[in-house]
């Protein structure tokens, strides 16, 4: 496997934890680090692995099901640092019923020895329609 | 300059270049090339320096007047890329008067012989209101 196919890898696997619903799984995809950050949709950042755990726990208390279907991925490597840019297509049953939203998002992993582990998730709603003049800033 | 201290400066020249209004002061921070991307607050990604350079042009025609001022950042480094993490919190003057906003940022920088250039800037509005719990993904 080369670097560009591990690191895809440690993305599926992010996404397969988010599926699992399970705070052990997410947890062992993600460096144990006080320098790690997370930024969920519309969420102020989260740094340091108490508070970006804590934010799964509460997460996967209010679903009952998460698929994600991934767009086109952009992959950028140097050293023992790799950028994946990626569109989620997401769809998720909770207590409100079943909604659909798109996410953009950069994953930010780092390499520890065999593994590319996640130092970064920042997700941000699209609210652009599609095939629409794009807003202002 | 060690290698943090040049991405940090890359990072102010961004804002410089942001708050100059000018697309020539924005190209020359940016690696002319087909991977860049960017994400602007609610958007759909631009892929490519052409969609990217046009979405500059038409944001700095409708601004009169960007200020920034940057919050706590997060650097990360290794080979020749570079995350940085920051809050920007934004006063803008344009057509509909003044608007404040708050927008959690992800630029990434390549190194190019001496330089540090952009290649992502991905930019996501804050929706949840401060000291207030997080709402759900």
């Amino acid at each position: 496997m080369n670097d560009r196919e591990a690191v895809v890898a440690a993305n599926r696997a992010f996404y397969d934890a988010f599926e699992s619903l399970e705070v052990g799984k997410m947890e062992s995809v993600w460096l144990q680090d006080q320098r790690i950050v997370c930024i969920h949709p519309g969420w102020r950042k989260l740094l340091g692995w108490g508070a970006v755990m804590t934010s799964w726990e509460r997460i996967f208390e209010s679903a009952f099901e998460m698929k994600f279907e991934l767009g086109e991925m952009d992959v950028m490597i140097s050293g023992d640092l790799a950028v994946v840019i990626v569109q989620e297509n997401l769809t998720q049953r909770g207590y409100e019923g079943i909604s659909r939203s798109q996410v953009l998002t950069t994953n930010v992993f780092e390499r520890c020895g065999e593994r590319w582990l996640m130092v970064v998730h920042h997700g941000s709603p699209i609210i652009q329609p599609e095939d629409d003049e794009p807003p202002l800033q």
